[in-house]
């Protein structure tokens, strides 16, 4: 059984990307009899494209959960699904901030997340982890990768089961933002965000 | 060095109170030399007043740092001022409910915090740990236990140093809320708390 | 030139509904050479779903524009796009609370607003008034009158231009939620809520 | 009967102040019987102090209500308190940024609102404007003039009513804070602000 778990390096204002210590630290682990590849992606629409047919056609991977950073949120938030259309309110890595464009010509104008989002919510929220299910993952390049493995998924059989889920920022990230403005700002330690990232994939191997 | 920590019993629609888990780990522990008193403060306007005014002539301590839960804040919240007031917006858990009582006929309006709280936000930022200087601690219970233990170093000369901290949820509170309510709540949790609890009081003994 | 617009009646805890306000007053005006149909719809799933079939069926509209309220957002919010779902987090005015039911078999998974809802934004914003495109319109009977009417649209080619508007608290919604939880909650006056709505008809009238 | 009422000129990244404006319309009105004075004070510590005590000193008004923006906030704020204590997060329109200062050396370390607070919150509320009684007023030039004029109050007899309410956003800032940041931000339009006022005004009459 092949799991294929991809993160993001930082952007924007962000200069540490929590779902890239996630990586680092699952890429350190043994899950019981599966094999997990790992990736950090580029905050950049077209390489994040390319870099993720690569890893799909290269792995044939059963299952891929997607993990990227959502600046705010309180919760793990399974996203619910993937829209066919980028329209990006900030530059990507790149510079290249796309407008109200489609991601593919022959794609459904939407896909549903083939992850038990609601299964992993409930089992979270047992384990004491805030979490929820979200209708929407932006049109950021979160969407795109979301998009592009459920899109990949429909039209080639794998993979089986794939989606995204959001994660709050760390402690240490919510120190630096309130220096400059002063919010109230959730966030999540990283033992957690690991923890409930394992959970995630525990969860959709049984199902 | 005597160093008496309080925190408070659950209260309103919360069914733990997290100053309570902190209070259960620091009676655990052994701090370098000094003395640790604690105590669980039911959330009862009377009740609260004697106690603490009991704990205070009792054990005499150079150091008061007194707990509560600030529901929906995402920092450790170090309060700078506590007022001579009671205003409560639900009742207490022997159901009184004071309008725009006074504490203390003989106090001044409002004290200022006893605490280094800058010195303690800069050291718990540095370790990570999301925290700013709060400028209101309420008018409930909290606000009471922050007055009367700064009453009582204004009169008696000890505490000598005493103030309030205000913790967020923990995320195991957070679960529970968000089902009935919907909304993004931030919180940390409980090992984040602790470590942040004890940087206060190793501040405060250096100062 | 005949313009749709349907609004809801109260649901859950709200006492009224800003969106059936904007519908009696938008009832009352001409509006230059068009004919305006207006509707204060059930939030039944079953109920909206039959009423929006037999109004759009009757009335052949160019042009349908629905409003619903948004609970604690603070600007006027086009939605971007419509998902075959229900998902209630509530249960209905009658009680119905469907789970990750489909809306319709020969349905696409999504639709995309066939409003001009940048340019809707952009002259509400020139006017002073606070709107954003929203990506999410959730999964209860707002988004399944948004599904219905671009589904109608694509299946039979009326209305032609349609989507949804989502539309915050009035003030004195805000003074009624502030008492019993005491947080800080955005809302928008009914005239500039009225006013929005004619923008966004008149902006939709010309392109 | 005199009455003194100060709003402030715009600061920080604020280009407009709805204060400025709340004062522009009262100074344009005549309420029953009673002369109005109006003054717009710079947002710099040092020049409020002095222009405030020179209006306090030739006027003598019998009421002062001194109005300030509270970004963020979704409702008429009656403040509660003022602290004699300076502590700027950012500096004022003349770069000044004090730490940590006195106000008064011979002044309390606060000062209760001499207004009727809680009644105008409840007026407020029955005329469907969202109010509250705020605890905190913050330790900017806000806190600042409020302390003054409850300091000059308690020093010398007048104003024998004096207090500080702090108003939201307007709709036209939140459309421009929305273009750089994303966030849901209140704001209350200016009709709702300045009837307001008024009715505190009227109110404080009254009582």
């Amino acid at each position: 059984m092949k799991v294929l778990v991809t993160g993001f390096e930082p952007f924007g204002s962000n200069k540490i990307n929590p779902t890239e210590k996630i990586i680092d630290s699952l890429a350190n682990e043994e899950l019981e009899g599966i094999s997990i590849i790992t990736n950090v992606l580029p905050v950049v629409f077209k390489k994040a494209d390319e870099i993720l047919a690569n890893l799909l056609a290269e792995h044939k991977p059963d299952i891929a959960i997607h993990l990227g950073l959502a600046a705010g949120r309180s919760s793990i938030s399974l996203e619910r699904v993937a829209i066919n259309l980028m329209d990006a309110r900030i530059p990507d890595n790149e510079n290249f901030q796309p407008k109200d464009e489609q991601l593919r010509k022959d794609g459904e104008t939407a896909y549903l997340s083939k992850l038990p989002i609601k299964e992993i919510v409930n089992e979270l929220r047992k384990e004491g982890i805030p979490s929820v299910v979200s209708n929407t993952a932006g049109l950021y390049v979160c969407n795109e990768v979301m998009y592009l493995s459920l899109y990949h998924s429909a039209k080639f059989g794998f993979p089986a089961k794939t989606g995204f889920i959001h994660v709050p920022y760390l402690p240490e990230q919510v120190v630096e933002k309130f220096l400059t403005n002063g919010q109230n700002i959730p966030c999540l330690p990283l033992d957690l965000q690991v923890k409930a990232v394992k959970i995630a994939i525990q969860k959709t191997l049984k199902l």
